[in-house]
Parts: C-alpha cells; sequence; structure tokens
C-alpha cells in the first residue's frame, strides 16, 4: 500500500475537526503561516492541505481575507433521478427526453459549424493508415469473413491494450478482457452484470448525457454528486452520501478528462476514491475514454491502478482517440469476467474482426505513440485558441476551464443566460453546442454550454464563435 | 383478408366438437371417405383436415385400425422456467449452465469434423465478393473511418432489406428499420422493448438454445410451447395456454426454418398464429433468420405478412446466408420502433459503416439471388447426402427431420440413448455435434442430437457419420 501523503493526513485532520464541529461554518482557518509553524510543514505542503479542502467544499478562500470554513451543506445538493417505474413500455417515454429533443432538433437543423461533437475532425485521425491496414487485412485472408470470432474479441488486440495499460495504468489481464462495441456497450455490460432495474447508481455531476440515457434505459436511480472542473467528482459529498440510507450499488467516474468538466481527478484523489467504494460495496465503474488525451508524456493513473480489491471495473474506447467510424471499446470486469462474457455472448456475440486486425497492426507500430503525441499537441493548441477566442468574443462573467487535454471546454455563462435558449438560437443560424441541461437530470447546468475543440481553428470558427458571442449579448 | 381455406374451417369444426366434449378422447374419428361424402369435399381436402388435427396433436392414427381422438392434455406440457430470481450478481450463475459447459467442453476439444454449427462451410459463401466489396469502399472513401454511422443504420441497405421482403415477405418501411449486430442484438431490443424482467415470455420447444441464453441474461420467465417438424408451433397448445392465467407478454417463434425443427409453418398456422398473439395482446416476435435458405423459387410469407394490428416484431440477420464474419442483422419493430432505436443507441450505437456498405454493393446486384438459389441447391444436396449416411449407419429406431432448407437435421435417437453421453463420446474422437439437451430448459430433448450439414459431402464426413453410428450401437 502507499503510505498516506503528509498533506492528506493534515487534510483528513481538519475534515474531522469540521465534521465533529470542532470547526464551525464562517470561523476562519489558520492562515498558511501559522499552519506551517503548527505542524512544521513547508510552505508547499500548507497550500496543499487548503487546496484539498477547496476541492472537498469546506474551505472558502475570501480575497484579502483568509480561509473560511464553509457549510458543507451548502454546496449543490446530490440529486436522485427515478425513471419512471415501472417503464411503461407501450408508449416510447424516451430517455431522458431533452437529449433527444437536443439530438433531433440538431439533426434536423443545417448545420455550418459543429460544436457540439467530442470528437476530433476527421483529418487528426490516422484514417488513412487504419484503412490501409484493413485492405491488407482483407488481402491476407481471403476467408476473413468465413467465421466468426470469439466472444471476447481478437486476443491480439486484448494483448496490446493490456501491455499498454501496464505502463502506468493499471494492471488488466488480456484473458479478462471483453472487446465491445464501444465504451457504450462496454458500460451496459458492466451495469447490467452488478446491477438489478430498480438500483441506485451514482454519477459525476455533470456528466456525459450518454451515460444518463444508459442508466435510464436500464430503469436504473440516478443520483448525481456534485463534481468540479478542478478535480472532478467531491469526494466529501459522495462519503456522506455513501454513509446515508441508500444502497449506492455502483458509481461511474470518468477520472481523466471528465466529460464535460475536462477534470483530473488527483492521485490522492483517486485513492481514496477507490478506497471508499471498496469499504461501502459500492461497485466502482471507471471510463478511461479520455485518458490517452491528457496532455502529458506520462500517462495518469487510473482508478484500477489503485484497486485493491478487485471493485473497479474498467471500460474505455479507442474511438475518440483513433476513429470515430470504428466501434470499439473494452472492458475488464475482474470478478464479474464471466459474467459480461456471458452477457457480451447474449447481446450482440463477439464484434466483427476486420476493425480489430487493422487497429492491432497499427497499435503495435511507435507510430501510435507517436500519433497520440502529435494529436495531444494539436488538440492543446485548438483548446487555446478557442479559449482564446471565447473570452474575447463571449460577455463578461463567462467563466472557462482549461482541461490539460481532450477536446471540451465547459463554459459557464453569465448566471441570466439560459442555454436552451442561446443553443436553439445558435442552431437558427447553423451553429451546433450542446446545452448544459443534458449532462444532468436535475436541471443544475442551466447556464452552462459544451463546446467541441475538435477542429482546426480558421476564420470559419472564429466567426462562428463571434456570432455565439453576438448572439448572448442579444439575448441578455 | 384471406378467406379461411376449406379444410381450416372443416378442421375448426372439429377442434370446437373435441373441446366442447362432442368428440371424446379414444373415439373413433370419422374415415376419409365419410367426410367426403358428409362434407361433400374432394379427397386432398379431407386428407388435409385429418393432418391438420394430427399436427394440433388430437387426432392419432392408429395403423390399420383408422385415426382417433386423442386427449390434447397428453401432449408433452409446456415447461415453464424460472430463472433464480432475483439473480445472485455478486456469483457467476450462467445462463443455462448446460448450454455454457457444452459450448466449453467444445472450445477445449480438438475438433476435426464439426456438426455443431448452423453456418455453411467457408467455401459456399461469397466471401471474395463481399471482401472485394469491402476494398472497393475502402478505395472510394479515404474518410469512411471518419465519421459515426446512423443509429438505424446505412439507409441504403435499409432500402435493399425492405424492397426484397416486398416481394413476398412483409410490407416492413426501411424508416422504421435498425440494422444490428447480428439477429441476437435483433431479439435482445425487441425483448428490451416490450418486457420487463420477471415477465413470461413463450418460445417454441424446442428451440435454439441461444433464445432461451438471452431470455435467461433478461430475467425472463420461459415458457416452452410443442412444436413440431411438421408444422412447428403446435397452436392447439399455445391457445389453451394463452386462455390461462398467465400473462405471456411475447412469444418468441421461427416461422421458416425453425432451429433446430427445420419446420415450415403453413400459411394458415402463420395467420392463425398472428391472430391468436393479436386477440390476447401477446407481441408476437419472429425471428427470420433461415427464411432464405428454404429451397423454393417463390419466398415464403413471414408472420409480419399476415400482421393487420402492428404486432409482430420482425428479427432477420445476414450471417447464416452471407457470411459468419460480418455480423448484421435487422429489426422492424413497427409500434416500437422509437424504443427500439433509442435502446440500439444506449446499448451499442449504430454499427460500423464498412460490412453494411459491402453487403449493400452485393445485394443490389443480381448475382445475390443467383447465389442464393446456387446455394439453397448445394444445401439440399448436402442435407439429403448426410441424411442418406445417417439412415445408413445410426441405429434403427433413429428418426431424422427432413427440412426443406438449411443446414440443420434433428435427429431423435432410440430412446435409449442419453444425447449428452453421446455428445461427450462424440467430442473425445473430435467429432462436434449439438445434445438436443440445450434446446430445452426442461430436460425433454436428452435423446436428440442437431446435426449440421453446412459442409459439402466428403469421406471424412462419411467417416465421421459411420464413427458416430459406431458410437451409438457400442453405447447401447
Amino acid at each position: 500500500m502507499h503510505p498516506t501523503p503528509l498533506y492528506r493526513q493534515l487534510a483528513n485532520h481538519y475534515l474531522d475537526a469540521i465534521r465533529s464541529g470542532t470547526l464551525k461554518t464562517g470561523e476562519r482557518f489558520p492562515s498558511i503561516r501559522l499552519m506551517m509553524e503548527k505542524h512544521a510543514v513547508s510552505l508547499s505542503t500548507a497550500v496543499q492541505v487548503c487546496r484539498e479542502l477547496e476541492d472537498y467544499g469546506v474551505l472558502e478562500a475570501r480575497p484579502r481575507s483568509g480561509n473560511y470554513i464553509r457549510q458543507p451543506d451548502t454546496l449543490p445538493k446530490p440529486a436522485v433521478t427515478t425513471t419512471p417505474a415501472p417503464l411503461d413500455t407501450e408508449v416510447y417515454l424516451g430517455i431522458h427526453e431533452q437529449v433527444s429533443s437536443v439530438l433531433k432538433a440538431s439533426q434536423r437543423a443545417t448545420v455550418k459549424v459543429n460544436f457540439a461533437s467530442a470528437y476530433c475532425a476527421p483529418e487528426l485521425y490516422p484514417l488513412k493508415i487504419l484503412q490501409d491496414h484493413m485492405s491488407k487485412a482483407l488481402r491476407q485472408d481471403q476467408k476473413l469473413l468465413g467465421a466468426t470470432g470469439p466472444t471476447c474479441g481478437n486476443i491480439e488486440l486484448r494483448n496490446i491494450l493490456a501491455r499498454r495499460a501496464l505502463t502506468a495504468k493499471a494492471n488488466l489481464s488480456a484473458e479478462k478482457m471483453v472487446i465491445t462495441n464501444g465504451a457504450t456497450e462496454a458500460i451496459n455490460l458492466a451495469l447490467r452484470a452488478v446491477t438489478h432495474p430498480g438500483d441506485t447508481v451514482a454519477v459525476e455531476s455533470p456528466t456525459f448525457y450518454g451515460l444518463l440515457q444508459i442508466l435510464e434505459s436500464l430503469n436504473l436511480r440516478v443520483l448525481e454528486v456534485p463534481a468540479t472542473a478542478h478535480s472532478g467528482i467531491n469526494l466529501f459529498a459522495l462519503e456522506q452520501l455513501l454513509q446515508g440510507p441508500d444502497r449506492i450499488r455502483a458509481l461511474i467516474v470518468i477520472p481523466n478528462l471528465q466529460n464535460p468538466l475536462g477534470s483530473i481527478m488527483p492521485d490522492a484523489h483517486k485513492a481514496r476514491l477507490v478506497q471508499l467504494c471498496a469499504e461501502h460495496g459500492t461497485v466502482l465503474i471507471e471510463d478511461d475514454t479520455y485518458g490517452d488525451l491528457v496532455d502529458t508524456e506520462q500517462p495518469l493513473s487510473t482508478l484500477k491502478h489503485w484497486d485493491r480489491t478487485d471493485n473497479v471495473i474498467y471500460c474505455a474506447s479507442l474511438n475518440k482517440t483513433l476513429a470515430p467510424g470504428i466501434r470499439l471499446g473494452w472492458i475488464s470486469a475482474g470478478q464479474w469476467h464471466d459474467r459480461v462474457e456471458m452477457l457480451k455472448h447474449t447481446q450482440s456475440r463477439g464484434c466483427e474482426a476486420l476493425s480489430q486486425l487493422a487497429v492491432s497492426a497499427f497499435m503495435k507500430t511507435p507510430s501510435y505513440e507517436r500519433y497520440l503525441r502529435r494529436l495531444r499537441k494539436t488538440l492543446t493548441q485548438q483548446r487555446q485558441q478557442m479559449s482564446a477566442a471565447i473570452t474575447r468574443y463571449f460577455p463578461p462573467g463567462t467563466r472557462i476551464t482549461h482541461p490539460r487535454g481532450g477536446t471540451l471546454l465547459w463554459v459557464e455563462l453569465p448566471a441570466e443566460q439560459a442555454s436552451m435558449a442561446f443553443f436553439h438560437a445558435a442552431l437558427k443560424v447553423g451553429i451546433q453546442i450542446l446545452p448544459g441541461d443534458i449532462f444532468s437530470n436535475a436541471q443544475r447546468f442551466s447556464h452552462f454550454v459544451r463546446i467541441g475543440c475538435g477542429a482546426p481553428y480558421s476564420p470559419k470558427i472564429d466567426e462562428a464563435l463571434a456570432t455565439l458571442g453576438q448572439l448572448l449579448k442579444n439575448q441578455s
């Protein structure tokens, strides 16, 4: 086991004091200098302690005054959503009506600039390389289509994925891995393996609307746990919920480059999260689809890396990093592997061979890592350019996340701006964005929008962002 | 509406008499000559009436004595299977343990001759043509992998499938069709759209073990309705069940070339089945995967063809007729289309494009129908050769079906032969068959085996069948 770092020990010490009422709401928190003296720690440790407590939502920095204890229950309350149960299968209810209506409105519109997608522009993907590998595989094996594949998928691909994960991320076994139709199917299988209809599953809030749709389609109750762009899920809020009366059967977390927040959980949080879930019998389902897009040379740890009790189900996908047209994800379900394999078999059988062969052929060459490095660099530049333009064009009071990778910006508009009206106004002029409303079942993000930075910056994009800014100014 | 044919009208007349007790069990049934006189009908009509009543299980032919009324409840009883509920997700239960153990035993063995598969031998499929179409599609669109496809699948393919269905089979709309990962996913979606866990779903008995696995994985109760190789599901038994206290939410039927029976439902039965289900509020799920393998120039009608109330969900697949390595099925769910589309979106998103493009390119040429005609002819020859060899080599008392198409023979061994022991003995000498036990949850077919005729007849196959015959003789 890793020893708990000093700053975490101190943060826990203060958290206990807040929980027990020793430190009260509104009370001034010891200054950095006082903490340094009192605990004989360095400046950086003292600062880390405050940062940690801020992440937990219990410390509030007041400019030119210092840090104050904040009432944890002034945090946004976790929201429980119950899908209409029993689901009336005679009538189409739609899952998360709002998502459907947003997606359908977008499909009907003539979109000139699409900021709604989480994908990169096609030209950033190694499409030609992958298509060439496909053609080669078709030439090499004239009977490629003559046989069904194994339920768990191509073993070479599973070996490559397991070997890559080893570098820093997690110890996944190729034998206990199942290749799926994207992360969507992986998360479906994880949920079907460990939950029953009616169970409660927690998610980060905001979270990827696709997860909310999956949960609703499986008749699961959703519990939304606040998360921040700085460090992801709020562990303090989560801990309170886990200690509450409702049994939380599973928790789905995107630890690296959360969608839409772009947050990256610090290692200490990851370790603590894994421990918390294990202690409370809550299965932790990790979606690592965006991990490879973190702009860093050293891959970040996954939740699975911190898993000592085989309580984390790891899911990921290649369609954001390699090609939108390739629907390959994978799941490593540990103790639930046999059940997941059975469910995959009865749900859709093994995936087709060709994509798996092409991806394997590319991923085993050094050009794959080179490609990823280049992609990350390109995306960083695109995010910076988009970010600067939004700052320039959007009204004062707009706040933007600065994620350390990926394609997504989470933009908080001035409070009076309704993102749904903004979405429709933008669509009318051919610009597609995603309103914050669909990232929660609880109408919490109705002045947020998600803006994708997948396309290289261009005058057309610049103009579209200027138009968006103008729309907002007109709207207010 | 089609008028009810004369023989059906007469059969109904006698069925009513049996139901009401006017004709009693053990009573002699009017002779063919008497019927001809009494009803002023032709010889062939009178014979058809008797045949029909035999199919219903209410008439028994005693050699050199005539036809006698048979007690319908001496029919094999429908069996209800309940999966352990609530399903213990902590432990891997396996769905239908027997299927898993049979499939796993086969995977571990060194198989020299495989009679377990329902597929044709690879050389019978147009693999090269399809692979060439794939290569061409990859060359033509350099950005093929650069975009995700629509949830419902490629619209050209859907149009082709709808147009083909029109010829005789069913009026399917391309707009209300979803391309799936094989029929497996199609049937999953159909069941998820219309049932809740715990609901009762009826199937034919015997039926394809894959359906039993799907039902178990969805926590559905299974009701097995007897079926015969001659005309499929026993409508008399079904009618009794539908009138019983249990609500049957859905019924899954393979009307053309049932797996494993090879039965083809007569049109009158199809019409009556559709009507029965509509009357009782039971959704009829049709699996038409094998329909194109019926050895006839004129395509047979589907259940959907007889559907007047939009109560039939049509599912099919191309992987038996075109290529095992292509996982493309489709579902036409009528009133439940929106819900099925939503479930497909949340379960696995739209299928990859390449297979759909290649299949479309092939299916729109006249060579597709030519290929199917040739395939059917080849399979008929293979079935006849296999059938003759089984008659030659297997012990007296063995009975074989004579399906009008497809790759499957359902072989009833002499009653004392245990098919599970036979399966293991055969596997030991490298020959794979499927024991009847796995085609029911109720141990009804433990002296049946399913033997696939997908491969061209050869001395190796002949020798393997001789070996099987010898094993049976040794075993008894």
